[in-house]
């Protein structure tokens, strides 16, 4: 059982409390200063059912911790407000009824200032339950804590993704941020396209039940896995050359699609990634600084699954399995860059690394169904639903992206989407046979 | 044609046109006195597509002014914004795109400030046109005007019915105003039903072209109509008598359903009107002041054209005819209440006159398709849209509102919506044959 | 009422029930007699909800007599099978629930032989009640009798109609009948377009309960109404009339058309007429006898209201209302040609009567919504169903079609569809302002 | 390349020519045989999209020997009609346009008459081209006039299964066969459940490019897999254990379910496995045999993968792997039932294998998402869509059915499906951790 796995954890790395106090505050603030470049007009912004208005973020990410933290273990906690455990809720059936998902822009009340008292009130509870060191259950206490910081880091990505897919569809463009256009902050030296080796074999990947660190229960348990040898890409694949797809007619041949993909992007009218437009012959691409010229040189990104798909079978080449992605990832020193709300865009290869632009830059499709490890089992109760009900008719990702929060990505991550999902920063990086 | 007609009128009665720049003051001011009590928040709701956001209202109506009489009348004028002009058009496709209309939730750029400096801009600019007395399309500009204005005050109407659907999609079924309960605001005295008898024959119903005073185009020409003799009920319909229906399984029981309506009832659920709610036994009914214990005796209210029909023919009447009603109407002196902001809900019958509730309380569906008046012309250009477009599919209704604007109504006036339509106050008074 | 005016008018013309037996036995036939060019596996093909397969419209025509003829009125009666209540009942709601409409071609079972032995077995019971001179209920019986000829007239031309959009889903683009081409069959003579002038005033439409004759509910009672002057055409608008139209850009320019026609024509991205088709250059026409090349004297047939709506607006013209065209068509004899299953399409005007292309060619569009005249009750029990619950959102057309079955039109004849609707053979005369 | 490995085993096995042509005839025939029970107003029957009629089965399966032998390989031969390249291409894209799949049923030309001559032509056709002992592309013949050998026996299972949904359709609820009920063609005694344990380690599966035997592309390439521990059901979950999980709400417990699951179960308000029904407290079962009592020692049948996952949830157990049930059902000896049109059910578990129910009953859920094997490459051309464009968002079953045909299944042998597809003969083993 991965809970009584994250308390052993718990043991062993936060014996000292003040770490994750602080932790918990810093986690929250980082919500909070995400918000200070938005328009109070923005906080209700909803422009597809599976996005969330950043206020909707910002209480829900404060549920999480009312409903699984200060209900149970916090013995005169009071409820902000009862009815926010119906609005609030995104999808856990073992705590109750939701407020429909598609609707969370109609919650116009509480407002946001309501929103932020909402925050405060949750924190000073849970400084007073953090601050319980007698507290009878206090290693569950600690461990969940921390998953709701790491729930929390989830949104805070959420929150950059769904706002840009949010802005894109107000014919004004607008800018989330005022900082300097991506590219200009970033080398313009694009690393030669290279196909790393490995000879696989019979590895083990995941995390194992007694590791130390933080994991979420769908990385567990650790498994054995047979690979037959494979090559992956250094680095990701860039605008110019996708663009060469496109140019190829790749979004009219249905040779090179899946046939569910084929289906969405005619019934959709793809004709490119999310964020590419075209006007007076320029190449451009709304980013959360605004609508910018396109970088050749720079990752793609904003790939529904099926696109990055197809471009592999158009490039002869294929997806990564998430294990493949994994292993190779495990074989070089794990580096990501800290989240700078300055460079809100995947970042041009730059470095010599064997792979490169693993964490920080786009999440990268694998060509691996979402499925349970081999022993994975869910927790008990409502939390038991964070992952495992997820667990059918998506795809993995790996690595991080440009939004991940600082240290919340790592080698094991399974990060998981539907294949027609397109508004993550998600990219591609190419595998195929040795 | 009526945009003659309307110059005409504006010869005999509006010479005088600081009379017309006063009433612009006055009518825009009420658009902003409306907002008052609004969230900041609520400036972007629309719980569905046929409804508008509070900001989008603000920003539509300046539209109209700036494309209508700024545009093509002020020779100087610069736009506040050129992208505005798809952003706030309706469904003029004269004028160009229109932004969707489902979408409109989506435009948190404009700002609220930035839509209020719009209207200000808007404002000084209309200001200069109607002072610039020698300008040499005098009557055009102030007709336009006027139809500006009236437009204005739909919008008005608009606004409260919008705001009162879309708060209804939040459970905490949050009040648009703290005013007392309606209900306590009239006085308790039931009128008891009457029939009154018309003898018919051949009337004229409608505006003449040459008559003075403001009409729509869809009130012209003045039409010869034979009408048989009927009886109108003195009153509307009551929540109590509605209530009656429903217990007697009105809306399980198709025999007494337009095949249309029955469908729609089947399949969105209908069990009642829109704002009735039903919790611990308690009879309810959401209010713009909130929720509310339903007054028996007050105007049963937000009924489709569909329920008012089945009601009327399981009471073994019928809707009247819009020439009915005209005729029935022009019998007595006309009289509306002011429109007040302390009463946003239908009253109680309380006067002793023939017709009681004509204008103030609850629009009353007609069973007559919304169709030209024989001769009717629409006018040129984009304005010609602005309703003759619209004869198709929707049934007529007659009357007015507690939420209609002062000096808004008239005998004439015909509003229209589809049948299955509810969010507007939209009640029922009965006919029959003599 | 109009079932006692039915019986009443039963008493005039239907003493002799041998009159009744005979166009009993010779209506029943001609439904068989329309299938004989069936191949068996076209019996089943429903191409839309809206249309039915042949092997229910016998079926369900046979039913209608079981139901509303033999279970009442005879004693001894026994259902050929129980369950036929549910499969053929299309949609009254008094006598149970009805097999969902968009699934009736999924009735493989009860077989097209099943269905023949129905008939058989309906048909020997009628007689035998036909033939009972003495029933105590003999009026009535009569009476329904021919309603249900009526109704099963009415299905005839509808086999036609549905047959004719279930053949065009096929790509082959099947033949129903190998007739000669419709336009050798008539004479090549265009007569001119001419309009006819009709000074109006208070006259009298509809149909006097005492009338003798048979005529359905929605035509009665007979009403008063005032016409303005008007003009009608004196023939059908031409294929080379409404191809201009289209060559204007009639189907790009929103101007023309009503605000939900424009809408469905974007939707249902309509370019010209249903059956219209192009191929290599030539003109062509889907017709029963497969496809054709199209005759430009022709009348333009399967056009929706909205269609020929926006036709009228861009010829400067407008649609009749069906008072109009009542009134006009009573001014000249009735003649209406026989039905003749080798000319299944409308015929070119070839005549010099006033108004020709009346009641034999195409269904004549109205501006008129379908609402039920003043004093309109509909009948007891289910068989009130009949008309008066569709009395919404539909509009009227007015004469009879190419495929309207001998003896069944009159100039008092109210059809209604959907003004989306263009799968009947619908055309449009114009009408205009004197 | 599979085609090439295809092409090795012909040399291997199928040097006489003799036993495919008659291998040829022999399945040809059969589905011939399969539709004599059929009334003629079968053929067109089909009531959802994903389901086909019985008619275009039969010429789908010509045109494939047509369009992948005939007009390839045979020089002189001519088409039987140029236009069912379109009509009965299923959704090979390489081939060229498609007639919609959803509107199969409209095509009653060309006729059921007309298609069998169609099957004849290809025969006489395909013949020659099998006896043509020196053609130059000898081995390419015998290979895919393999493949279309296989084909067309996975169309006789979909003839079944397809017609079963449709006939379901019908309230009569018709049967297919008049065969004895199919509980009492099987002797009524239960074996116990009992776990099967298996070691696991790195095992090999699926189908080396070089062996003997027919093997779909999606079979290939052998893959070294490593299993942990685990244990197997000895056979299918019954009727009776079913019933248990819907007894205790497993229909109402979210709990139990995937999200996506979840909502499917939720929308389409599933109470129970597809052709359950409930009379007068009696527990009913529909069957190709019309209605019967359902037999709780059955293996439960027409479950989706949703239903089953959610069953062994509550089972406290879990779907099997691909990988699990291939290994364990190699451990012993293969031995398929041959296909009995008297017995289109699955049977009751009545033998003492380890394994029982693997191939002749019910296909079995397995857990995992259809995906290639590692080093899989689809074919060149059309014939490269065969397989594997559909590999995503659908699940493995493995197995075989009361429905598949004599000789099709093996060990090997992959099935997919969209998790939510229940008109299989798809039942569930249940698998656990050892």
């Amino acid at each position: 059982m991965w809970v009584v796995a994250a308390c052993l954890w718990v043991q062993g790395l936060l014996v000292r409390s003040p770490d994750l106090l602080q932790r918990y505050r810093w986690t929250r603030q980082r919500s909070m200063q995400a918000c200070e470049m938005l328009h109070v007009d923005d906080y209700g912004l909803q422009a597809a059912p599976f996005v969330s208005p950043p206020k909707w973020h910002l209480a829900h990410t404060s549920w999480f911790f009312e409903t699984f933290l200060l209900e149970p273990f916090l013995t005169k906690y009071r409820a902000f407000n009862a009815q926010y455990s119906l609005l609030f809720n995104s999808y856990y059936n073992g705590i109750g009824e939701q407020y429909a998902r598609s609707q969370r822009c109609l919650l116009s009340r509480p407002t946001i200032d309501e929103v932020v008292m909402y925050r405060e009130h949750v924190d000073a509870a849970m400084v007073g339950l953090l601050e319980a060191v007698d507290h009878p259950q206090r290693l569950q206490v600690l461990s969940r804590t921390r998953l709701g910081l790491e729930h929390e880091q989830q949104h805070q990505e959420l929150f950059y993704t769904d706002l840009k897919y949010s802005l894109f569809a107000n014919p004004l463009l607008p800018a989330y941020s005022d900082a300097a256009s991506p590219e200009s902050t970033t080398v313009p030296l694009l690393q030669q396209q290279r196909w790393c080796e490995y000879t696989g074999g019979l590895v083990v990947l995941g995390v194992d039940p007694q590791a130390e660190g933080f994991a979420f229960d769908n990385e567990r348990p650790a498994a054995r896995v047979y690979l037959e040898p494979f090559q992956l890409s250094n680095r990701l694949v860039t605008n110019a050359e996708y663009q060469d797809f496109v140019d190829d007619g790749g979004y009219q041949t249905p040779r090179h699609w899946l046939a569910d993909g084929w289906a969405v992007a005619q019934e959709a009218r793809w004709h490119g990634p999310l964020y590419w437009l075209q006007r007076d012959g320029e190449l451009l691409e709304f980013t959360l600084c605004g609508l910018r010229k396109r970088n050749p040189d720079a990752p793609v990104c904003h790939l529904s699954g099926y696109e990055a798909d197809a471009y592999a079978n158009w490039a002869s080449a294929r997806l990564p399995t998430e294990f493949e992605w994994e292993h190779a990832a495990l074989q070089q020193e794990f580096v990501a860059t800290e989240f700078d709300p300055q460079v809100l865009h995947p970042r041009i290869a730059s470095t010599r690394d064997a792979l490169v632009q693993l964490y920080s830059d786009c999440w990268q499709w694998t060509g691996s169904a979402y499925r349970p490890y081999s022993g994975f089992t869910a927790g008990d109760g409502a939390i038991g639903e964070y992952n495992g009900k997820f667990m059918a008719n998506q795809w993995v990702l790996r690595g991080g992206s440009c939004v991940s929060q600082t240290g919340h990505v790592r080698p094991t991550y399974r990060n998981f989407f539907y294949p027609r999902d397109r508004w993550q920063f998600s990219g591609l990086r190419l595998a195929r046979e040795s």
